[in-house]
Order: structure tokens, then C-alpha cells, then sequence
């Protein structure tokens, strides 16, 4: 079995760099923070005797070899990077818990016959570049390498110039290699879990979504000679789109998701009537087909908000992902792994995004869930007890060593 | 007469300094710009033999004795800070055109009977500390000093410490002396004189208004996992209100003015619910009982939206102005000025907040507008032509004169 303190104590060790007062985290990809939690993450690995390489997007691989030469590798793995102000599990659960299960491994004196590989992905939460999923998805091919090494943050530092400045641009080749299988522990994130008294959550699949970058183009104007006939105001135009990304969210019910996360105003001075906003707009559904109809519909009704206010709207689509069903025989083997252990489960559609969506295009793909206190994540109170990680990750090392085996 | 050609070519050096791309200026209050500017504008009137003072908010004053030591000084000037896109012209007209007033009178070696004194108000935009007029109200006594002094921006710096950064934390007494009246020459910043054709406009008062600071507490959470019922979603009771603000405004017909200018979204991030917002809300109308029903209606019915969106509104009056209605003795000298130079006049209220409307409050103070192309201001595009700067100054210079000879 693997150590629960153990698991728990490299969760909270990992949780100090970037620590925020409020007791979450603040860890953003590709920054002095995440540097020092990618260097305590190689340390640790290479204290384990595991040979880490990092990739173009400093993707990280930790490879621990098998009996057979002929087997191709099993891969698990997450992320280590937070939002804003993020917490202390999300991402890193999946990552920390793959170190201990090389740690166990270690202290039986396993050796698997497939090799091992424990990823850190770049870029999972989007928060600082825009894309989530960034490193899984320049992987994965889904996003062209180049163009995103050159998209920038607010302050207009590139993707490329951050991976420079940490020392995590590597040369491993960014592209997917042969795997057998690939398995991703996380916190759901949600409620489900929770409310049901499940320990353990069979992820069947992630749902659809789509995002999209917007732009209203209005004018600067004083706020108190300008009459109301004269306005062309950005920010009352978005206000607008805000609240329908709100009305079509409902339209469907508890299974509907959409979101203004992001929003920039200009010139943002309080007697100015704003002349430019830039924000972001996201849909999700389990069905792929809502969220074609909501892809048809939004744009339209936006425009028809733009045309109103006077303002000019602009809309690119970030991606599009339909519902992502996972490898029905890895899903299995966790499933099996968690009745086994005796644990409650219930499957369920995974409501985040996660690196398992990318890699699941080319390499058969699992994710197991954990619950997390009222359902809350991307907030610093994200939290969950130390039985439940220790809960996720047993069914983790059962779930790798069943197919590293098998 | 006043020199056009001097009067422009000074405007336009005004206006080099922290020029914009477009055409316009960024030249923030208490910065690095706007110390250059204050440097240029302290060099220009030290050349003429202006004595220079400044006092602890770094309001200056160019001070040219008069014939008569028992006369009071009579006032003229207005600002040299910018919207962060701003234009050249909103301020600098005023502090150049009284730059010209003087340089004419020492080129006709005229001594007028009672003192001059010109002068540059401190952060009169109000878009980096958040309340505008702040020189001239800590002067006038209606923002008290210390709280003030300690106001931060938003990236933590106080009025206090840009004072001293910039080393214009003067010595002079913030306060009003006596004085017998205080002239402001500025550009209109609507459509009023331009669409009718007048070159001058004889500003009898300035409309009412109110300004409030807004934030908005929800709960951080993932845009993806949330469902409906369970978010508390700060941006999107913000946007609620931003719609309420723009239909109490139309309510109210050409005449109404209400705006948010400025927010801020926390953590900002595409995936995350907001869970805090900050913004502005401003309301201004010429009728002071028409602000006091803005002022009644406003909290009651943002609150219901916060508590339909499950959120918590926190509002705070920044300030309530009445219609500042202007001194008529002063008024009357602005009005015949323009009669005998035979330009085409019309009385107008200020739309816009002006330095006068607080000096007002203890000295006789009147404005002269000048028309701006398309009404246009807080815009980088702000434009006027030279000859309607020059009438400008022109009438200034005849309605200054007239007072300090009486
Ligand atoms: N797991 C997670 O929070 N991923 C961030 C990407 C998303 O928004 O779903
Ligand atoms: N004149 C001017 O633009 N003043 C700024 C204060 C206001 O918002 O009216």
C-alpha cells in the first residue's frame, strides 16, 4: 500500500511554494514560483533514481524502466501549476500522488515490466496565456507549437521568452511517443462526489466545451458631457453579453455551464466612458450537441447586442472540444481497482478540462476523481482530507500496476 | 491682443510631453510625465519673472504682483494632468492660455492694478486616485487632507509618496487665501457650442452629481464544474448593475448622464467565477433634485440585484455635488468680453467637473468654454483649431483684465 503521511506531507510541502495568506496557492505556469515547484518536483524524482527529460512547452517526464524492453510505457500524471488564486490540490494531487506511488514502488523493490512515466504538464489552468491545457495541447498536436510559443500574457511576455527565463524550454521532442496508457488522478472540482458520500470517482469522459475571445470596439467619450444618444459604450455592450452568457447557461438547466472569467477595460477611468473591452466567454455541456446549438447561437445574439450599443464586436474561437469519452478499458481498470479496495464509486463526466482530454486522442486514457470540500476548486479554500487523497492514490497504484503488469 | 500663433506652439510642446501613437496624451497625475510637465510649465513663468509657490498637494501658483499692495490677487488657470488617453487639450488650454495672458502683458509692459496669479491644479481627472478636482478639493477644504494624502492607486502608491517621488510636496499653505475672483478657460467636451456655431460659451454653473465606489463580494469557483444554482457570480451582478446605471441614465432623456468607467475583476482568470469585483458609478444631471433621486434609487435597486445574484454589494458615496451655479458679477465680465470682441456666445452649464466648481465655494469664480471637435474629450482624438484657442484666451485676457482694473 502506498503512505498516506508521506502522500500528505509532499502535498503540503508542494503547497508552501506559492503559498497565499488566504491558504491556498498562487503557482502560475512559467513563473519564478512554478520554477522552484518544477525544481522540488526533479529533485524528488531524481532522488528516486527516475531520469527526468523536459520537452519544447517544458513539459516534464519522470521515467522509471521496466523488466520488458519490449513493453511500451504506462504514463500517469497531472499538473503543478494554479490559478491566481488557486488551491492546494488541483493539479498537484495527480502529480504528488504519482511521486508516491514511485516511492512505494521503490520501498517494495517493484520492478513493473512496462516503464513508468510521471508527467508534469505546462499550462494546465490557462489563467496566465489563455488556453488551457496549453502544454497536454501543443503535445497532443491540437495546438500548433509555434504560434503558442509566441502568444503572450498581459504583460506581454511570450510563452517561449517564460520557458527561457525559468530554464524549462527543454529538447525532448514535443509530440506524443508510443504509450500504452495513461491515467490522471485529480479533486473533482464539483459537488457530486461529495453529496453522495462516493470516494472515488470512475471518470467515463470530460465534457464539451467551447471558448471564445471577444473584443466590443466602442469610443472614449467624457462621461459627463457625452448624452445618451452619443454613447458607444464598450463595457454597457459587454455588460449585456455577460448577461446573456448568463440566460443561455440557464436555458439549460444544472447541466449548463457559461462563463465571463476574464474581462479588461479601457481606458478604465471612472469618468470615461469606456471606448475598448477584451474578455473571454465559455460554454460547457455533456452534450456536444448543445454545445454546437450554443456555438450557433451565442455569436449571433451577441451581435445583435453589439449592433444595439453602437459598438463593433469582435469573436474568435480559443477551441472547441466535444464531449471526450475515455478508453473504456482503462476506465475499467479503475473501476476494478477501486471495488477491490472497497471504496464507494460512482462514474461520472469529468465538468474541468484536463490533460486526460488530449493525450486520451492518441493513447488509451483513465481519470480518477476524488472528492473536495463543497465541491469548490479555483478558489484559495479548495480543500480535501488526507484519507481522501490517500484514497485516490491507492487507486492509482493499482490502476498503473494492473496495466504495467498485465 | 494675445498672441495665436505663441498661444498654439506652447500647447503644442505642452503636448509632446507624454504624446501618445494616436495623437493624444497620457500624462497621469503625479507621475514622471507630469512632473515634466510641471517642470516646463514652472520654467515658462519663471522666464517671465512669475514667482512660483506650490503647496502640499502640489498645487502651483505663478504669482505677478500688481500696482495696488491692498488689492487681492485676481486667479486664473485649470490643469496640466490627463485622462490615461486623454487629450491635448482638456486642462492644458486653460494653464497655457494663462501662460499667454501673462507673457502678452509683459510684452505691452502693462501692470495691472490688483496681482495675478496662474494656476496648475493637481490631479484634476481623478482616474488615477480616484477622485477628481483633488488639488483644488483638499484647497477649498471639501476633501480633508490626511485621508487624502494617504490615497492609494491601484498599485499601492499614495498621493503622499508620487508627491515626493516627483518632489512637488510644496511648503505654501493648502488653503484658500483671499482673492477676488478665479477665471478657468477650458474646452466644453460635448457637442453644444459646435453644433450651434458659438466660438465662446459663458458657463453660468456646473450640474450636479454623484460618484460611487462599488465592490462586489460572490465565491471564487470553476466555470466548469459550478453548476447554476450554486454560483455567486460577482462579475455577472456587475454587469446587472452596469445595465441598471445606462437605463436609470436614458430614463432620464438627453439630459442624464450615468456611467461606469472603471472596474476591476478578481481573480480575472477565464475559469474562474469571479468572485470580487471593483468599479465606479457616476450619475450627473443639471438638476440637483433629479441627483437626489438618482441617489435614493440607485442603492435601493443595485441591492436587490446583489441579492438576486447571491452576492454581497458594498456601495460608498465618493461625492455629491450640487449645480455649482457660478458668480454672477464674474459671469457678466466673460459674457461682455466676448460681446465686445464680437464673438458669437451662448450660456451653457458644464456637463464636465471643473477646479472652478470647488474655488467657487469661496471666491467668485466664473468659466470661459471653448467648442472641441465632435464634442470629443477624454479621447485621444480630442481636437480644436488654433483660432478658437485664441478666442479663448482672447476673452480670458479681456475678462482678467477688466476685474484686476476695476
Ligand atoms: N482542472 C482544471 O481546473 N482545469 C482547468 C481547465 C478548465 O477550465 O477546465
Ligand atoms: N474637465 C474634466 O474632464 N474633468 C474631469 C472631472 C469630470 O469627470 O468631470
Amino acid at each position: 500500500r502506498i503512505d498516506g503521511k508521506r502522500l500528505w506531507d509532499s502535498l503540503m510541502a508542494m503547497a508552501e511554494i506559492g503559498a497565499t495568506p488566504k491558504g491556498g496557492v498562487r503557482r502560475l505556469t512559467l513563473t519564478e514560483v512554478d520554477r522552484r515547484g518544477r525544481d522540488q518536483f526533479r529533485a524528488w524524482c531524481e532522488a528516486l533514481g527516475l531520469k527526468v527529460r523536459v520537452d519544447g512547452m517544458g513539459n516534464m517526464f519522470a521515467r522509471r524502466e521496466g523488466r520488458d524492453p519490449d513493453r511500451l510505457p504506462v504514463l500517469f500524471g497531472s499538473h503543478l501549476d494554479s490559478q491566481p488564486t488557486g488551491g492546494k490540490f488541483d493539479g498537484a494531487l495527480g502529480v504528488i500522488a504519482g511521486l508516491e506511488l514511485m516511492r512505494t514502488l521503490n520501498d517494495l523493490g517493484i520492478v513493473t515490466e512496462a516503464p513508468l512515466e510521471l508527467i508534469n504538464w505546462t499550462d494546465e489552468e490557462g489563467s496566465r496565456f489563455g488556453r488551457s491545457l496549453m502544454g497536454s495541447g501543443v503535445w497532443a498536436g491540437e495546438y500548433p507549437m509555434e504560434p503558442m510559443l509566441a502568444t503572450k500574457d498581459v504583460d506581454g511576455i511570450t510563452v517561449g521568452e517564460a520557458l527561457d527565463a525559468i530554464g524549462y524550454r527543454g529538447d525532448a521532442p514535443t509530440e506524443p511517443f508510443p504509450a500504452d496508457a495513461y491515467f490522471e488522478l485529480h479533486i473533482e472540482q464539483g459537488p457530486i462526489l461529495e453529496r453522495e458520500g462516493k470516494a472515488i470517482g470512475v471518470v467515463t469522459g470530460a465534457q464539451a466545451q467551447v471558448w471564445y475571445d471577444a473584443r466590443v470596439i466602442g469610443q472614449d467619450a467624457h462621461a459627463g458631457t457625452t448624452p445618451p444618444s452619443a454613447r458607444r459604450d464598450a463595457l454597457l455592450c459587454t455588460a449585456r453579453i455577460i448577461d446573456l452568457v448568463d440566460r443561455m447557461m440557464r436555458a439549460r438547466g444544472e447541466d449548463g455551464r457559461g462563463t465571463v472569467g476574464f474581462l479588461q477595460v479601457l481606458p478604465n477611468s471612472r469618468n470615461v466612458i469606456p471606448g475598448e473591452t477584451r474578455f473571454s466567454v465559455e460554454f460547457r455541456h455533456p452534450s456536444t450537441e448543445e454545445i454546437d446549438r450554443l456555438d450557433a447561437q451565442f455569436p449571433r445574439e451577441a451581435g445583435f447586442i453589439a449592433r444595439d450599443c453602437g459598438v463593433t464586436l469582435e469573436l474568435a474561437t480559443v477551441f472547441k472540444n466535444p464531449l471526450q469519452p475515455f478508453d473504456p478499458g482503462c476506465v475499467d481498470l479503475v473501476r476494478q481497482a477501486a471495488a477491490r479496495l472497497g471504496y464507494p464509486t460512482r462514474e461520472i463526466v469529468s465538468g474541468a478540462g484536463h490533460d486526460a482530454v488530449y493525450v486520451s486522442k492518441s493513447i488509451p486514457t483513465a481519470m480518477i476523481f476524488t472528492p473536495c470540500k463543497d465541491g469548490l476548486s479555483h478558489n484559495e479554500a479548495e480543500s480535501i482530507r488526507p484519507e481522501e487523497a490517500e484514497a485516490g492514490c491507492q487507486v492509482l497504484f493499482e490502476a498503473v500496476l494492473a496495466r504495467a503488469n498485465r
